[in-house]
């Protein structure tokens, strides 16, 4: 892999598969300066499709790319050149969303919707929950941010349960606590279904499940089996395997199923808080000093 | 009015339309013992329905009651005693209820539960955004410190001005920079419709309209109205104005209106946060020292 860490004065940085003012003001506020692939140090990668991805010169020496999970872009990776992630630019606004899905779900926000009429439904506080947060990068990181007024008891599982956080094969141990489970790990070949029958079946019956890193990491067969048995409380989801997920999947009509379709960071917004992020890294690239959220090819993330 | 200055060593606490364990508990913890009304100096009244209140002996020194808006009780009150309302018990799940209110709007929560299909609504973040709270007791208080992670810009609009907040005759200042309008103010004569048509036409037409405190405080038919013409984001409303609100209303069927039936604290957990408010009002009353949210009869709060 690249170092990244060779100074650039002036580092040329191009921009596809379209421009974008925000991201090209960012790159140019940071001392570097928008140019053609052919003379580019380094690529900011706006597209959301793996496979429209460009044959890149020798001279692209790093690669920021638009999403905190890669795991589609995987094999476009190759050890000539540093590539990162956009890990920071979802932190704020996946965590955000975490959120409103935790309290849209204890609040009843979709049965008073659904009912239309002035009927009062089991509504309970987030207050004084406990809240595993599976994943502390920066999703999990920033939504411990907002937890923080609450009051609530936080139970932090990463995959090596360092810093003081429960290590995931301890994750039995933090479920029945839980009156969330929130999933904001990334997606890779070990926490494939992380989230399966037993697991679900750990969880208290009226503990919800969250989701806002990628459907893969929930067997949603069991889901649908637990939600239909009431054996959790619920299920807010931002992320589904399959996704999109069909209009005739059984999940669309499971008891206690909140589905927001993968708008966490939507396209809108996401260019606001890639551009904090592109602004750090293109400075960081010019003085030789280590990116932010470098992708790991060995653990895929 | 009485002071409730004079020391009772084990004062004797009535609990009425219904005893309770938590209160009762509560009363107990802080030195009091729970006893009939003949007997009692202090009342604490959990019933919702101030006609049913009961005649009070002149023993009674204090009555806690069991809702932050005291508008329907003011007849009943008498200036033989000190009257309590139960702003802190209710400052933080209302708070609560309000931000994911805010949250639900938009993230388009309603839009998609609606949806039952992968459909994008326009999600946007509500970090970054300006937020005026109308009224800064115990709700808009809590409120202001669960916006705190989000990097919001809040205007604190109070009914005089003080500690660097707008009065509310300059509300209109406000309201066309405020993405939210966070209505936390008390049901008095002065704040009945202080949103009606002009302040509804002042507000932005992406900004969203939130009430948690009484439905009296906005004019539903120039809310419908703004609503129905698209000239507000929407409207986000835990009380309405009537109440309950009937199933033939129009605000029912008014778009991008999401109306939860007056849970933001529902009886469930009242309870629990009331009991914390009462401990803390009996110990007071114990050592003859001032009682928390005493009700001003003059100001109607």
């Amino acid at each position: 892999m690249g170092t990244g860490y060779v100074r650039s004065m002036q580092p040329v940085v191009h921009v596809a598969p379209e421009s974008d003012r925000a991201i090209e003001e960012a790159i140019t506020t940071a001392g570097g300066r928008v140019g053609a692939l052919e003379e580019a140090e380094a690529l900011v990668w706006l597209g959301s499709n793996p496979n429209s991805f460009p044959e890149l010169p020798d001279s692209v020496r790093w690669v920021q790319l638009p999403s905190a999970g890669v795991e589609s872009w995987l094999d476009k990776l190759d050890d000539k050149r540093v590539w990162t992630s956009a890990t920071i630019a979802f932190g704020k606004p996946v965590a955000e969303h975490a959120l409103t899905l935790m309290l849209a779900s204890v609040r009843r926000i979709a049965d008073c919707v659904r009912a239309q009429t002035w009927t009062e439904p089991p509504v309970r506080p987030l207050e004084g929950s406990t809240v595993a947060i599976v994943g502390t990068g920066a999703i999990g990181g920033a939504l411990i941010g907002l937890l923080e007024p609450f009051d609530v008891e936080v139970v932090a599982v990463t995959r090596r349960g360092r810093d003081g956080t429960l290590p995931v094969d301890r994750l039995p141990e933090a479920l029945p606590r839980a009156d969330f489970v929130v999933i904001a790990a990334p997606a890779t070949p070990a926490t494939r279904h992380l989230i399966g029958a037993a697991e679900l079946d750990a969880m208290r019956t009226d503990a919800w499940l969250v989701n806002v890193s990628r459907g893969t990491l929930v067997d949603t067969d069991a889901l649908v089996a637990a939600l239909a048995a009431g054996s959790i409380g619920g299920a807010a989801l931002d992320v589904t395997d399959p996704e999109p997920l069909p209009d005739e999947h059984p999940l669309w009509r499971a008891p206690n199923a909140l589905i927001t379709p993968h708008v966490a960071n939507p396209a809108a917004t996401l260019r606001r808080y890639l551009a904090g992020e592109v602004k750090e890294n293109v400075a960081r690239f010019a003085k030789g000093e280590p990116l932010m959220s470098p992708i790991d090819l060995g653990a895929g993330y």
